[in-house]
């Protein structure tokens, strides 16, 4: 496994970059991002506690790039293209992450996404996007939009 | 409660800053840092996932600032100051945080810290420090060096 490498994912822009996990019997330490691996800069920290099988989305963001990594649980992200200039338009990726695949998936603006934590206990996402939250940037779909159901 | 007002604690220069949650049935969102309010910039991100009972400590930073959160389990944090132009030197001082008293912990560069899990289940401490990891810019001492067995 090469660390810190971003891995194409099927959508443009879309990239999911594994990240080294350090364990010991005293627990772990996770590398999420470090300085001059800042392909874009943080506008905010913040944290998606997840309970067991809520399903969040659909959402699109206008202007933000996202960076998403769950230390906790497992969550599956499902990212759907409808960019109308993209190279990949229409395709849809589904990734499920978490401490046992430990990285960072960058998403980027215009590209729908929702997710669902997939085991029995609460799931962490931690994402740390582009920019600060601000009104109007983002919209969002109903769930059944895209009628996609092949949840894990 | 205030929520982003930087409160003393006693160490010169370390401070806990309320932090909102916002919480329904479905999870939590829990807000670290936003642009407009970064004292100084992010160097890296990591995670602490620590097991229960587990201590770890002391260290020190020659350079960095930390900013430490807790969103799941409860850590306490203990702060010594042995800052010999220090206003607060030889003060010690203890935080206990997680969710229910959301926030983050900004600590100066030559205090030193431990911290210890004190809840049964796993906890997760994030920290955006003001710059990356680098060999020799960070000093540990053994537990024993301040015989702080006041832990929770």
């Amino acid at each position: 496994m090469e660390y810190d490498i971003p891995q194409a994912t099927g959508i443009d822009g879309l990239t999911w970059t594994p990240k080294k996990v350090i364990s010991d019997a005293r627990g772990a330490v996770m590398h999420m991002l470090k300085e001059g691996q800042f392909d874009f800069p943080v506008g905010e920290i913040y944290f998606s506690l997840v309970k067991p099988g809520v399903v969040k989305g659909w959402k699109l963001h206008k202007e933000m790039w996202q960076r998403f990594a769950v230390p906790l649980g497992r969550v599956q992200f499902v990212f759907v293209d409808q960019r109308t200039q993209s190279k990949s338009k229409d395709k849809v990726v589904s990734l499920s992450v978490g401490p046992e695949n430990f990285g960072v998936i960058t998403g980027p603006p215009g590209v729908w996404y929702s997710f669902k934590n997939t085991v029995d206990g609460d799931a962490l996402i931690v994402n740390a996007p582009s920019i600060a939250f601000k009104p109007h940037e983002s919209v969002t779909e109903d769930l059944e939009t895209f009628r996609f159901h092949d949840w894990q």
